[in-house]
């Protein structure tokens, strides 16, 4: 047995066999062949059984996704299918006398660098789908396997270098009881996926691609951050006993479900949700949410190969909204760029793309995909109680611009007959130093501000948070980051207007007794941390939490914060 | 004729025929060759030009550098007579009879290839040696010039894609007039150079090499940021009036070389230089320099194959504080790591690496780099007005850490009966907006603050100065800038300390009102802005300036200050 420690990213244990997800190697040699009809037979049943397995990808990706990510797949099935794709690899195979692996890769570079070429995005993207699909079969020409998490059909964790959005998308939960990954940290994608999957998860191990081998029995403990590969029987027993325990506190928690979020000292403040995509909206439901603090719009413009219509983008907001019902649902525009790319947009390469062009940088520039998501929120507006944000403001300027945008498509709609509703609130993303600096003059001319502490702290610490090297200046509860919070709730609360958080820092248990005590409104975290955290709000008193505030806003270091707030409160 | 604008990078007028600075196509057919012996003639011929000129380079980097940049041609020249390295390229040429382009190039590739599979540093420097080397040598062998700015012999205009430290180093001012570039901002390292050597520049034009023509006659308007390549006469006539006039402003300011910086109501200040080598500080007292503010020791560890001795250092670091008699000396230590990579520490890529392991983070680490420039300048701190200055300090235990090794070092030294000061001020760079915001916790332990305003601007906007699509946020007038350099002064003077500024908003024309006003005591400036400066601060009143602070701090945009200072102060 070997115990491996690494970044607890989602809470509760799974105890199940090693999953491996890694493209295999798919070297050959180029041969030449004897029986031309036996190669095209072989070369056939590949393909047969890539179908077959696209298919259940497909359909796996309709159910839990929706159709317009099920799309993806069908393009990779008419590649298969497509004559003249399929016909030069059969012709090479018969008047070259080579290996099917051969004639595959010559065929389909051919037509990778000929799309490529054409300097289109419609044909670049039919390039990727050529790409993705030519590996697929390759590995069946290969008889290695290719791994899929839509096809797992038995209780697993998962073990990779990293997950993406398009496989942390396809993870069916009966099956996959955990992950584990070499990369990420707290706020990296796969782990917001994991919690939002409520699937037990550690991450930014290192090594554990290299530790542990496939069908090794594996402990994920989501809770504490430790993975222990080929446990005794005595570690089982203890983590079945940790397991339970979780499940029994989950049950505590559920118990407040249906109950507002009150402190000790009878002060409200609203636990609300983050999410990615309507199917997200039953989890915020079962978790007591009391709201959608921000709903990340970028899913529905990735895996595709081209812009969301604004019928789509209308039919996922009106989803969410109607869910709801007249809960809130803050809604996040397009925040892509930096380390979130659409390859259909072909956006340039930038030296450091977290200070390059993204968000309402792209927005602004780009007006024209910018209206159509703005168009159609404000024709879902009229279904729920909607509230729109801008991501990465950094000026006034640009924050007068987008709204002046949102203002005219509302006109246009109007005078269109369309029903739009007159009570969205427009607010911001505090998330660039400049803005929670100088918040009192925003504070005059938003609705209400929503902290991103994900990317306020990378920045004010100017420390990329993906970067493991100085990962430990990645330090929420430095006074800077408290100072500049602070600013945001004083300049919102001294013009009448509400601030939340969304970043990963609102859902955490340090972090929760200062924020209470510094005023914050709004807490927005993955739909499990609702309960706990309200458990834990009940315990506390906000007032005397609001008495440590100017001796918290001028300690020196975060270690000082934490330790204070350790010892003066239950945690 | 035409004209093109770019950005304004280094003042004055310069009239001269293009050069253009670009490495040549270099590529070749493999032939098979008749004449072994006219070949490998023909490839001695070329080896012996390279050699010459490696010589006439060598020399130059030796009177305008120094010894330890000479250094790096003396292993070029090394390479070009080793008979390890020659001897395979003519038996390649006599057995297999390829022509002399191909025998280099394999024979090179070889031996890149062997010495970067080793793994060690000194090896992969050998590698980028043969590299740079075979360049010149192959460009011999295809008769196509290899440009060079050392061996420039005539008077000219300089045009490129842009200029590298080491091209800048060796411009001879007497023949370069001036340059102009595609890229760059006021910011980038040959804009800072181009004030540095008082050449004019103007950089960021796009377009400049495709539009002007090898010995085009081009001015460069380094005041407005113009280029007009072949000027009618009549704009000759104009930009030569334009010239001597900047030549008579420059004697104006000259008269104010040696006068303290006063303002109109008798507030004085210090105008200190920042500066990159020992042979800067002439340019310093020249323009009447009070000291140097910022001492910029990266210079030191670039262009060299291996990490600079302490002995090295303290020549450096002495030669400075001799030069500068007793007058305040700002040293910064190292700040490498980001954009400024050395290839004989082989650190990591980063995908953002404005936000990643540089500075400060990479000393503390790397302790050893850091303990010997530490002892380096402390046994220097005997021969002048030395002040140490940490870059990219994030929190106090950063600076806590830093601190405590040099104060160890001294100790040791000290031990060993080594002279060393006892005033040394210790301080920090503000350049990351953490500090900022907590900077009245670090006045407290600090001994005094400079400003980093290129960072602190690109930190806080969180936009990548170098990016050109995210370059219109990097706003100096940003009230939120205003906001947090006011931070610093305030928490300065409450604990009995003093403020600089060393970015380049402290030269700005714009800017020195606002900070004169603020209360900045130190304005660190390249040298040729030093002058200007003071003659601008002589008619301006500290005290009404001063009564403007409220107003401009709680402006909303960069522009409404920038009006509001262009309409209240002479600019």
């Amino acid at each position: 047995m070997s115990n491996i420690s690494g970044i607890a990213a989602s809470s509760g244990i799974a105890i199940a066999k090693v999953y491996k997800l890694a493209v295999p190697e798919l070297t050959f040699e180029k041969t030449t062949i004897d029986n031309p009809e036996a190669e095209i037979e072989r070369l056939n049943q590949a393909l047969e059984i890539s179908k077959n397995e696209l298919e259940v990808i497909k359909e796996n990706a309709r159910k839990s996704l929706g159709d317009e990510h099920a799309e993806i797949f069908s393009a990779h099935l008419l590649v298969l299918s497509d004559p003249e794709m399929i016909n030069p690899i059969q012709d090479k195979i018969n008047t070259e006398k080579v290996n099917a692996e051969a004639a595959l890769e010559d065929t389909a570079n051919m037509f990778i660098d000929m799309f490529k070429a054409m300097d289109n995005e419609y044909m670049r993207e039919r390039a990727a789908d050529i790409q993705d699909v030519t590996k697929r079969v390759m590995a069946h020409l290969l008889n290695v396997t290719f791994p899929d998490p839509a096809l797992i059909d038995e209780e697993v964790v998962i073990v990779a270098e990293d997950l993406t959005p398009s496989d942390t998308a396809q993870l069916n939960k009966n099956f996959v009881k955990g992950f584990t990954t070499n990369i990420g940290g707290r706020t990296s994608h796969s782990a917001i996926m994991a919690r939002s999957l409520e699937i037990p998860a550690v991450v930014g191990t290192k090594s554990i691609t290299s530790d542990a081998k496939k069908d090794d029995l594996i402990i994920v403990d989501g809770i504490d951050g430790d993975v222990i590969i080929n446990p005794t029987e005595e570690e089982i027993t203890t983590y079945k006993k940790k397991q339970e325990d979780f499940e029994k506190q989950k049950e505590i928690w559920a118990q407040l479900k249906d109950e507002p979020t009150v402190s000790a000292d009878n002060h409200h403040v609203e636990l609300v949700a983050n999410i990615g995509t309507p199917d997200d909206v039953a989890g915020v439901i079962n978790n007591g949410g009391e709201g959608v603090g921000l709903y990340r719009t970028e899913f529905l413009y990735m895996g595709k190969s081209e812009l969301p219509t604004e019928d789509e983008q209308f039919e996922a907001y009106k989803s969410v909204l109607e869910q709801m019902g007249d809960k809130p649902v803050v809604v996040r525009t397009l925040d892509i760029g930096g380390d979130k790319e659409l390859n259909y947009l072909d956006l340039p390469k930038e030296m450091n793309p977290f200070l390059g062009f993204r968000a309402i940088r792209l927005c602004l520039e780009r007006d024209d995909i910018f209206r159509t998501q703005l168009r159609a929120l404000l024709r879902a507006s009229a279904y729920g109680n909607l509230k729109i944000m801008f991501p990465m403001i950094a000026t006034l300027d640009e924050f007068r611009q987008a709204k002046a945008l949102l203002l005219e498509e509302k006109d246009n709609l109007k005078n269109d007959g369309v029903d739009v509703s007159d009570e969205i609130e427009i607010g911001i993303m505090v998330e660039i130093p400049s803005t929670a600096v100088i918040a009192r003059q925003f504070a005059k001319e938003v609705d209400f501000f929503s902290i991103g502490t994900n990317d306020l702290i990378q920045y004010t610490m100017a420390a990329d948070r993906m970067n493991e090297r100085v990962s430990y200046l990645y330090q929420p509860y430095h006074p800077a980051i408290l100072n500049l919070v602070n600013n945001v709730i004083e300049a919102a609360h001294a013009e009448g207007k509400w601030a939340g958080m969304c970043g990963e820092m609102a859902g955490d248990s340090i972090a929760i007794p200062i924020l209470l005590g510094l005023g914050l409104d709004e807490f927005s975290m993955s739909a499990t941390s609702i309960l706990p955290a309200r458990t834990q709000i009940k315990d506390l008193s906000k007032e005397e939490l609001a008495s440590f505030k100017d001796q918290l806003l001028s300690m020196n270091t975060a270690d000082e914060v934490e330790q204070f707030i350790r010892e003066n409160t239950n945690q």
